[in-house]
């Protein structure tokens, strides 16, 4: 945990904010920070700063924020996922999280399992776990948009389709056709990424109608989390 | 698993392999393969090419193989890695496995707890567990050498500094004065990653003798595992 993210309803009073949850065991236990000691904090969906510690006990501590940093840039792309077993669901949610992306989008595919769409991870307190963990990892405080799709058709025609518009689109499929994937640095862009065992022919096609270009990273097939991170890493 | 992957254990004479662990399980139960029909096979440390299904029972499998495709290139990059805690080594080995890297090399740091070096994921058994899933998730067929530092000095100043001659190196440490990752696509390098908790002053310093650019990915704090696939990904 490298930031301390607060929430409005951590607040007591305009600037002091009062823990007695994993946050208050993490500073009292493994930082072993003391009256008059500061701790890097952030509010979610705001600015990064300090939380002075002006009070701290059994039960509680209480800090004395001055927030004074905007968070760190959001990463340009936009995450399309067809949507993983829910353990992978994490992993790919944590990992979009950790690289700032604003926007993420699970969507039904030939080789998702209807099962994955009970997850207990899809809630959204799950979900608001998975990020804000992130979020206290890599030191930012933005929530990326999550967004489920649960039918494949309409969510590409209608949702996708629009989404890309204007932009360039990659959709990462190892075959005899992929090409390399050639995204620019800060490139706004949207990145689409399969279900483990991969997209059908006729989902890449609709894709295709789209615009989207199709590309791979290397010849090895990754695991899905794995290429979220050197997809999202690039930029 | 999208590779059986054979070892010459495996074979009762010189081209038909018996399988009756999870392999066969998974011929059976998953792809429910029949008598005639092929699945991808590797020899470990060698080619890859087909298995064909020449007897399937209750038990076990026979496999005629024809192998005759060479395995993935290598990834150019030799990692370099702080020993983590335990389950975060497993993962990062099976990254630095699925990514193809060719050595791995684990050392000790200020931030690495000594206990770690006990964990029985570090037997051999074990690591070769680890990679053998890697490669037949990543269709590849060469194990990286693992090495392990229990000594951060010698390590650097005997192995580290003779391994980055001729080559450029890269550390990952978020401060700064980091510089941005600039590898080629395809540039022999060595990548090094700090423990959880960064590497100390001391450790940087020495590194820096040997020549060492320090780069970070961003300004976000990335856990070890996704440094590691968003580092080898860019290969």
């Amino acid at each position: 945990m490298n930031l301390i993210l607060l929430k409005s309803g951590d607040f007591i009073s305009e600037n002091i904010a009062c823990l007695s949850d994993f946050r208050f065991e993490h500073i009292k236990k493994i930082l072993k920070l003391r009256t008059g000691e500061n701790v890097k904090t952030g509010l979610l969906g705001g600015k990064i700063g300090d939380g002075e510690i002006i009070e701290i006990g059994e039960e509680n501590v209480k800090l004395r924020t001055n927030f004074y940093k905007q968070p760190p840039e959001r990463n340009p792309a936009i995450l399309f996922c067809a949507l993983p077993r829910p353990k992978v669901f994490r992993r790919v949610l944590l990992n979009a999280a950790t690289f700032g992306v604003k926007e993420t989008h699970f969507f039904h595919s030939l080789k998702v399992e209807k099962s994955y769409w009970q997850s207990p991870f899809l809630s959204q307190d799950s979900i608001n776990e998975i990020v804000e963990n992130a979020l206290m990892q890599s030191v930012d405080t933005v929530a990326p948009q999550v967004c489920f799709h649960k039918f494949f058709k309409p969510f590409v025609e209608d949702v996708f389709a629009q989404r890309v518009k204007g932009m360039r689109s990659f959709v990462f499929h190892p075959s005899k056709n992929s090409q390399e994937f050639d995204a620019e640095k800060s490139e706004k862009c949207c990145v689409v990424i399969g279900a483990e065992g991969g997209f059908s022919d006729f989902e890449i096609e609709t894709f295709e109608k789209c615009g989207v270009k199709i590309v791979s990273i290397g010849e090895r097939i990754l695991r899905v989390e794995q290429v979220v991170s050197a997809v999202l890493g690039r930029f």
